[in-house]
């Protein structure tokens, strides 16, 4: 009996420029038992080369794929986002290979829904992007041949997800809060730590993302988005309270 | 400094017929240090499409690749010979995957030549090149999907060889704060968010308790705790800040 579809794992292609990347992650996806394709902002269509690449298994999963105009609306009713980069540095302190992660993905995908996400294939995932992402993978290479061709990064990740699928059993896990209230939360930690001058041009950015990369990685359950968006409106009534005092 | 060249590992494609395939397959080399690959009996043409899927790393690679009439005579100089397939059956009793197979591999590749055989997109390797090799690979698949891009199943292969080589080296960890330093962000904490009334008698324990639960899942590095302390210590000035002012 073939495992049943990691069918709560998307896969996510970002501003892909090259149809044959549209059909060669398909192909790959569905040699690895994953079948949820989502296109944010692509800059090809899927043509003929496209439809040669899926092949037959690959070709219903091209098909489904659902097109949105970028990341953020691509990860409607996602609850953990996984980003993939290449490079090193900057936001990207964090960054864990496939093989560690792939298990805990896994686990997570038997009860929430998980995005991986894929940058074009000339940048990667720029860092508007990357600031979505809560986990991060980076596919071990040479360091003088980082760069991997895009649907060789789906396989192999896929392939890992397909592996950790087959020896782990899922365990039980609380479900996470999804995209939307956890990024509301955001928007008024950032307004209530600014209202207090924690926060400032110089530093909101980075700071912020510290603070999501650290989140993100505990991974919030919907109770715990609540207590966070009580400590910010907290924060912000007693900073407007004070204020009028003045 | 980066791992040297698996340089006693050659990658041989048998009757390959997407020149393509041809780039994209040099480019995985190149992403996971192996740099010697032979052609068997091409099908096709180092053209314009092998040198845009090869991109500038595996350049060198297709260059200098050298090409025989057949698999036998592309295997000369070689010690141990590896055949890839995604069939079962007749000559293909026993069969390793990738990952149980890689290690010895990379053993043997210490002293003697390593071929690794991989057939035409159409067929796959047919059962004259099979006698050829000693031993068999297949990369775990979904059995109703078993038919693998070939460069993607070349790119699964290398990465397993380069993992296998990379194994015996320490992985970097990030290093986590100790538990006296969090432990005073707690406490500074807890007496930020009762000055501005988050916290009250009633709640206290339950709130900081939720915080430590999900705080602690996460894993804090020193530099995260110095961000926490810095918004509780934010936090407690305005409060001072502003009951001075009342």
């Amino acid at each position: 009996m073939p495992a049943r579809p990691l069918s709560r794992i998307v896969v996510v292609l970002v501003g892909t420029k090259h149809a044959g990347n549209l059909g060669a992650t398909a192909r790959a996806m569905s040699n690895m038992g994953l079948d949820q394709l989502r296109l944010a902002g692509p800059r090809c269509n899927r043509d003929d080369e496209a439809l040669r690449m899926a092949r037959s298994r690959g070709r219903d999963i091209l098909a489904k794929a659902r097109t949105y105009p970028d990341l953020r609306s691509a990860l409607r009713g996602v609850h953990r986002v996984v980003g993939t980069t290449a490079r090193t540095g900057g936001y990207r302190a964090e960054v864990s290979p496939p093989r560690a992660l792939a298990p805990e993905i896994v686990r997570i995908a038997a009860r929430s829904r998980v995005a991986i996400v894929f940058g074009p294939e000339d940048t990667g995932l720029v860092d508007d992007d990357l600031l979505l992402c809560q986990l991060l993978l980076r596919i071990p290479t040479q360091r003088n041949s980082r760069s991997l061709n895009l649907a060789q990064a789906v396989v192999l990740v896929c392939y890992e997800l397909y592996l950790a699928r087959l020896t782990r059993e899922p365990r039980r896990l609380t479900k996470l809060a999804s995209i939307a209230p956890v990024e509301a939360m955001f928007t008024q930690l950032e307004e209530a730590l600014s209202q207090i001058g924690f926060l400032h041009p110089k530093n909101a950015r980075h700071m912020m993302f510290a603070l999501r990369r650290l989140l993100g990685r505990a991974g919030l359950t919907t109770a715990e988005v609540a207590v966070l968006r009580g400590i910010a409106r907290q924060i912000a009534w007693y900073s407007r309270n004070a204020a009028s005092r003045d």
